[in-house]
């Protein structure tokens, strides 16, 4: 009998490398052998063709790196704050824009619900709770996505046309976007919190408030949020969950200018202590301006970062640059975090807002590391909040070295997330967020954190193979 | 013969653990045997038999433990901004007072007579810099000590009669602790600088700043100081030589009172855009607490916590809880830094300024682990700033829960300094701090660390251990 390969293979003890599923292995082990092994899953939803084909066209390496470099050359400003009918386009008095991707009145979660009954009752659209219903079920109301009127808002993200948005204008890529003011925590509109306290300080916001911060941001001649919102990721905010380093230097920044354009002490006074009293304040400027970050990547031929993660309560949305304007949807997850008092995991709706922005801009939990003061409010150790930004750069196509993590000897954030490795290596992006009610009309009873559901990348991926494909 | 343990010794292969010099360890190595080495020093000026005294007595022990629980439990508040000579004891208009220990006009450093003539000249007490020299030197102004007025000064640390200081009650304890108001970086006073537009700024100080500090400030009702700190401990300050977080912290809460105390919107902004333009405004305020905080501290008998670092530019000094109120000196120490464009360590003045207070109350150097930013401030790595921190645990009698630093788990700060362990260990405490031209009249030219020099230390614990002893 000659010495063929395979007598010899077990003329010596083996040493097996299982890839993969533990059952081999440990079939293997039983029998006596040594076995290495390697931790490997196949790519979810049999995406091994598509992934194939995406991961060795360097159309999509060039579109990627193309997106990233736009992202991070976009220069978000602050330049005004006007009524959302007045600037934002398309916005009519018919029309409530809403966190996350489209969704029918039917299928909307508690707090949205809650939210578009308040936007109904603020613009004197419906004299009661059950008018706003009527009116929301009647098809005289149209939702929309705040995405996709260049807007965002933070949880149900209800904009209405008279409440007053901040103006950001992006001078390289020619964009402006917008978000309402930041209403503070607890009981409030974007919590799906609807009662008449809710309502006045609604009124406030748009009577007081906006006017004021109009006159003042106007008298800056504008303001630039990522030299700001640097400065905050060196002050252990990750501008999610945390925003009271950004909130103070915004504050200084604009004090004094609130001062000159003030028209009285009081007001003045009064303006100055509502911002004062909510650290989210920066929050909503923040999504706004990574709002045009992302949009300056979107739209890039074969690009796989994503440009969009959304969502509306009941639906988790992603869009993705190369991939027009359509939304990869799937449903909204269970968030994981610390529940404010009296409140429990029974409460909570799933996840919900366009806050997912801060972490499609490689901001918020992918800058968490920097922000170790944050497992407080949100759960989890310091360990954690500095490997989830780690692990966020196997996803991730680029660094921004604009936004430097002290904690990580000043490397910049990951940026742009790639629908490709994250289905490759079946490692979903990690988002901070609040945690809203289930019911319409109650608010946040918690924080924490929370992944999209795979499905959105899975459907994605196949999408852009088959586009990469058919432009051979 | 029998066989004596001697015999039985050299029967075997010898292996050797060598304690302190390696003259021993290399020769027996040379001889071939294996050699284990220690490090260890003998404590340095002879002071074994004293740090015997000391460490084996209970009494020593237990004064530190009630030293440290004053210090946590002192409650600094801000109450009021008053021109010095109407608040600080025993201030009149020809006494300076001076960071550091006592010194005399023949022995000043450059930047501190740079000061002592610009404070001449601001007070209106000489026409001209020869004037101011010769008045300096005719015995007609006193010269004295911030702390030996429960006043602290950063850097020159001069306090004249007419110049606003922050007013900081200690209710537990019934202390009034001092500073003056921040002057800013560059050419300042407390670094030596006394031209014209140095004078003019000390005049708006005591005008506009103080008078309008001190409306808001009353009006706040006081504004307790450690919670500040502690959040500001949260965002990347350590309280010494970064307190951005803190300044912006201050003027959120400060600006409302401004504007609803403020006699001009001219004068209101004006105050408001010069804090926000001084990332070190609450320095001052934070060293004011922190002596507060210190002097809680001090005058427990056989207490050997350090209760005071301060240096002129001349000479460091040390007071010592159960040691009253002398001073242990030596030569105030090189500062290794970062220096500004065009200026090198040939332009350093010795390490200056009353601002180790921060150190001395747990804070500053000792808190370096939350703030990584630093490192680019003062030179070193984010690595560095974390074993500083760690080291000072070693030489300290407390931890201070209520300042806590989340990249260590949320540990509270090192507190206490101990002059048994410092000696015991060789291990010398490490300062943050400012680095002042050598020459007067000039201002900052840097930053870095620097450590007291070992003879404070020794000679206050032999000091401490003859009145142990005595009091056995």
């Amino acid at each position: 009998m000659t010495d063929t390969p395979e007598r010899s293979l077990f003329a010596s003890p083996l040493h097996v490398i299982n890839v993969g599923a533990d059952l081999f292995a440990d079939a293997l082990v039983t029998q006596g052998a040594q076995v290495t092994r390697v931790a490997w899953q196949p790519a979810p939803g049999n995406t091994d063709a598509a992934l194939s084909v995406l991961l060795d066209d360097q159309r999509v390496d060039q579109a990627n790196h193309e997106a990233a470099q736009r992202m991070i050359a976009a220069r978000p400003r602050l330049v005004d704050v006007r009524p959302a009918g007045q600037v934002i386009p398309g916005m009519h008095k018919h029309l409530l824009l809403h966190a996350g991707p489209p969704i029918t009145w039917e299928r909307v979660s508690g707090p949205l619900r809650g939210a578009i009954i308040g936007a109904l009752l603020y613009e004197g659209l419906a004299p009661d709770i059950a008018a706003a219903e009527q009116l929301a079920a009647s098809g005289d109301i149209a939702f929309e996505p705040c995405h996709q009127h260049n807007a965002v808002g933070p949880m149900a993200g209800l904009i209405s046309a008279s409440m007053p948005v901040l103006v950001i204008e992006e001078p390289v890529y020619g964009h402006q976007t917008f978000s309402t003011l930041n209403e503070g925590l607890g009981k409030v509109l974007r919590y799906g919190a609807n009662s008449p306290d809710v309502l006045a300080k609604l009124r406030w916001l748009e009577q007081v408030l906006g006017p004021a911060m109009a006159h003042a941001v106007r008298a800056t001649g504008g303001i630039e949020v990522k030299p700001m919102t640097a400065q905050a990721l060196q002050m252990g905010d990750e501008l999610h969950n945390r925003n009271k380093a950004a909130t103070s230097l915004f504050f200084r920044e604009i004090a004094p200018y609130v001062v000159e354009t003030g028209s009285s002490t009081e007001e003045t006074a009064s303006v100055l202590r509502y911002i004062h009293g909510n650290d989210f304040f920066y929050l909503n400027l923040s999504m706004a301006a990574c709002k045009a970050v992302t949009l300056a990547g979107h739209g890039i031929a074969f690009s796989s970062v994503v440009t969009t993660m959304a969502r509306n309560g009941t639906d988790f949305g992603i869009r993705v640059s190369g991939l027009g304007d359509r939304w990869y949807v799937g449903p909204s997850q269970k968030v994981k975090g610390l529940y404010f008092s009296g409140y429990t995991e029974e409460d909570a709706n799933p996840d919900i807002g366009d806050s997912t922005i801060s972490e499609t801009a490689g901001i918020g939990a992918f800058a968490m590391a920097t922000a170790p003061a944050i497992v407080q409010f949100i759960g989890g150790t310091v360990a954690d909040a500095l490997q989830y930004t780690l692990e966020m750069y196997d996803i991730t196509v680029a660094v921004d070295s604009q936004y430097q993590l002290p904690s990580l000897n000043f490397r910049g954030t990951p940026l742009g997330i790639d629908i490709r490795q994250v289905v490759r290596q079946n490692l979903l992006p990690i988002i901070n967020t609040g945690i809203a009610h289930r019911l319409p009309g109650i608010g946040q009873v918690g924080a924490g954190i929370v992944r999209p559901p795979m499905e959105c990348f899975v459907a994605a991926v196949r999408d852009l193979a088959k586009s990469v494909q058919s432009a051979t």
